[in-house]
C-alpha cells in the first residue's frame, strides 16, 4: 500500500497539457490528476460517467445544449454518452476518475498513454 | 443533469459528524461529503476500496499496522477488505465515493441511512 497522495505534489512533477496522469487506482477506476488549458475536443464515453473536480483554477464544460462552469471545490459528473468538451481559458487543475483503460478523448486512435505517476 | 456541485455549499447545509450526504452519482457509486470529528469505528468493506479525499482539515486513517495521515488536497484509498479507523482531532470535511448502498460501517446494522443533498 502507498501513503497518502498529494495531488498538488503530483502535479508539480509535469506540466504538459491534457495528459492526465494517474495517481491511485479505485475499484476498477483510474483515479488521475491533470492540467488543462485551451480547448479539448467533443467527445462522449458510451460506457462510463466522467467525473471532474476542479483542484485550482476554472473551467467550462460545453454540452451541445448549454455549459457548466466549474470552480476550484466544484465537481461535476457527466453521465455516459454525452458529448461534451472541457475549456480553459487559462491554466487549470482537474482530478479525473475514469474507468481503467478509458481512452480520454473517447476514442483509442486518438487518445494519450496512460500514465501512472 | 444538474448544475455545478460546490462541496463547500453542500458541507455548509448540514453540521452532524460521520453522516455522509451523497451531492452526486457516478458509474454506480454515490460521490459524498461528510464533516468528521472524533474516533470512528474499526471496520473493513469486503466489497468495495474506500476513497478518502480532504477537502478541510486532517484525519488519521489508522490502519491495523500503521496510520496514514492525510491533509487537505490528499487523497488515500483503502483496498477492500482491508480494515481501518478514521480519526480526526478537530473537525475535518471529506469527499467519499463509495459503491450507492455500501455501509459506511462496513455493516448494515450500524450503518446510517443514506441521505441526497
Amino acid at each position: 500500500m502507498t501513503d497518502a497522495i498529494n495531488l498538488a505534489e503530483k502535479l508539480s512533477t509535469f506540466d504538459e497539457r491534457w495528459s492526465p496522469r494517474t495517481v491511485s487506482l479505485f475499484n476498477g477506476h483510474d483515479v488521475m490528476v491533470v492540467k488543462v488549458e485551451g480547448e479539448f475536443t467533443w467527445h462522449s464515453h458510451p460506457d462510463t460517467d466522467d467525473f471532474f473536480l476542479v483542484l485550482k483554477g476554472e473551467i467550462d464544460i460545453e454540452l451541445r445544449d448549454r455549459t457548466i462552469t466549474l470552480k476550484a471545490g466544484e465537481i461535476y459528473v457527466i453521465p455516459k454518452g454525452v458529448e461534451h468538451r472541457p475549456v480553459a481559458r487559462q491554466e487549470a487543475h482537474l482530478l479525473l476518475i475514469e474507468p481503467t483503460g478509458t481512452p480520454n478523448t473517447g476514442d483509442p486512435e486518438t487518445a494519450v498513454a496512460r500514465k501512472v505517476i
